[in-house]
């Protein structure tokens, strides 16, 4: 199975309303509730790849019970999820009809108990025993400690588990000098991890940071990939118009069910950029759309570049 | 025993953020969440007046279980909610911290079957056995029939049980119909019913068309009562700063609870103008300061009015 690890699970509520206006009250035409956290998006879209795919993290109160009772109810996916004391958090996504544009609300997530943050790493432990790949991803919640993703990337790697890290700030920078397999910073993580805003020279500079592999996720531009095997750039064949909520998310799960395929980098990665494009043309965020990433398969233009620096 | 209904219950939840922005994301720093809908506010004033209260109406999915977990903590109050299958909504108030301003967004409600309104009118005439007075308050949710109100009222009226009802809209209007003993509209509600906006004479009107007795709250300009025995105007002794979420819920447990204790409607109108203006300074939204109100109960002043239309 593949182990995914959602420190900072959330339900992630969406509102749709007329117009948002601050200061004013709104009602809410349409409800939607779906388990949250980047690592729980990851599980959802490897098992519709067809993988097996084992959740972890944290999980409390009622908000942590629905998302446990959604994932139950997800094909291929088994929760082992570490109950803590404090609630889930939500995440509120309002949608504006008119403008099409969403404004976020993120409760910060519950603080976790030093016995609770021990509690996750036995687990964590056991489950890698099993595990053919290990995600980690996302943001920390309160408590537990900033250099978490690194002991977290150095377990897996003493367990000869591949360790994908997909997360920002202090907690990457930490973790990245404890050389993780493969690191899927944004544009943004990847300046502030290294300083420079040129993604090329970026992305090969994260690497000798520590990470043995580096896929920066550019947006619209696509994947720029620094591997051991060679360097390329993945390219979408159209600008897609869409929610880019969870295009990251779905990228990792197509690197990820690579990895563990063995498929060749050029093949990874354009799996990925289709992913990444169908979640953005999908109707609900985060979902992907299968007939679009089926059509686009085909058409991820991938270059090789050249390896110096 | 007091009785309120609250047939569109809610899971109130209040989030501070430093400055609300539409389309851009937010960090929320402060997380409250309580048991909202008009009557179960209501009825939260009236424990705290000593009175014994059963709450009824709906209760649903995870969030009806946390207002009912909410409900079971505060003393005085007993849980006679009706379970549906849909589930009970919840309420955000965003409070932005720079301006103390708040943007309100109100999930709709679950629908209600007619079985599940069957079983609500059934509970409802089997706790009218033993209520001394009866609050109908606040929305309908979606498969209530607008006629709700009405019936509620005659159903009342038939078990000889005083009944106030607080509501705008057609709900009201059919309901006046039917000739509850106590109606409190806002301003806006006595000017829908009557098409008047001036108060003194749109509260007579109200009590021509079948109210009994009329309170309007008038905001920071008081209450306005048109009742058999005299009309009054009773107005705080001075402009208070904050905000006025649960005002007008507090003012109808003034009311409640004077009619119970058979006060004077001077003591009746002076408790329910103290009452609103203690939960207009509280810092929680909702709740009332119980220094406030000491101190305002002996300062409101009660005028009569002539009693000529």
């Amino acid at each position: 199975m593949i182990l995914t690890v959602t420190l900072n699970t959330a339900l992630d509520i969406t509102y749709r309303v007329r117009s948002l206006r601050p200061h004013a009250a709104h009602r809410v035409s349409a409800v939607t509730e779906r388990p949250g956290g980047k690592g729980l998006n990851v599980a959802r879209v490897l098992s519709a790849l067809g993988h097996d795919v084992t959740v972890t993290g944290f999980t409390g109160g009622t908000t942590g019970r629905v998302v446990q009772e959604q994932l139950t109810a997800t094909p291929g996916v088994v929760d082992a999820l570490v109950p803590v004391a404090g609630a889930t958090r939500r995440t509120i996504a309002v949608v504006d009809e008119r403008s099409g544009d969403t404004t976020q609300l993120n409760e910060p997530g519950p603080a976790i108990t030093p016995g609770e943050w021990s509690a996750f790493q036995e687990v964590y432990r056991e489950l890698l025993a099993t595990a053919a790949a290990v995600a980690l991803c996302g943001s920390l919640p309160p408590g537990v400690p900033v250099g978490a993703y690194a002991g977290l990337v150095r377990t897996a790697r003493a367990a000869g588990v591949p360790v994908l890290l997909d997360t920002g700030g202090e907690p990457l920078r930490r973790a990245v000098a404890a050389r993780p397999d493969l690191i899927k910073p944004n544009a943004d993580e990847l300046a502030e991890l290294t300083g420079s805003h040129e993604p090329v020279r970026a992305t090969r500079d994260a690497r000798r940071r520590g990470a043995r592999t580096v896929v920066a996720s550019l947006g619209a531009e696509g994947l720029l990939a620094a591997t051991p095997e060679g360097h390329w750039h993945a390219v979408p064949p159209s600008r897609l118009r869409g929610n880019p909520t969870g295009a990251g998310d779905s990228a990792v799960a197509g690197l990820l069910s690579g990895l563990v395929e063995r498929l060749p980098w050029p093949d990874r990665l354009a799996r990925a950029v289709a992913l990444s494009a169908a979640t953005v043309a999908a109707p609900a965020a985060g979902e992907f759309d299968r007939g679009t990433y089926d059509r686009l398969l085909g058409q991820v233009a991938v270059t090789p570049e050249a390896s110096a620096a």
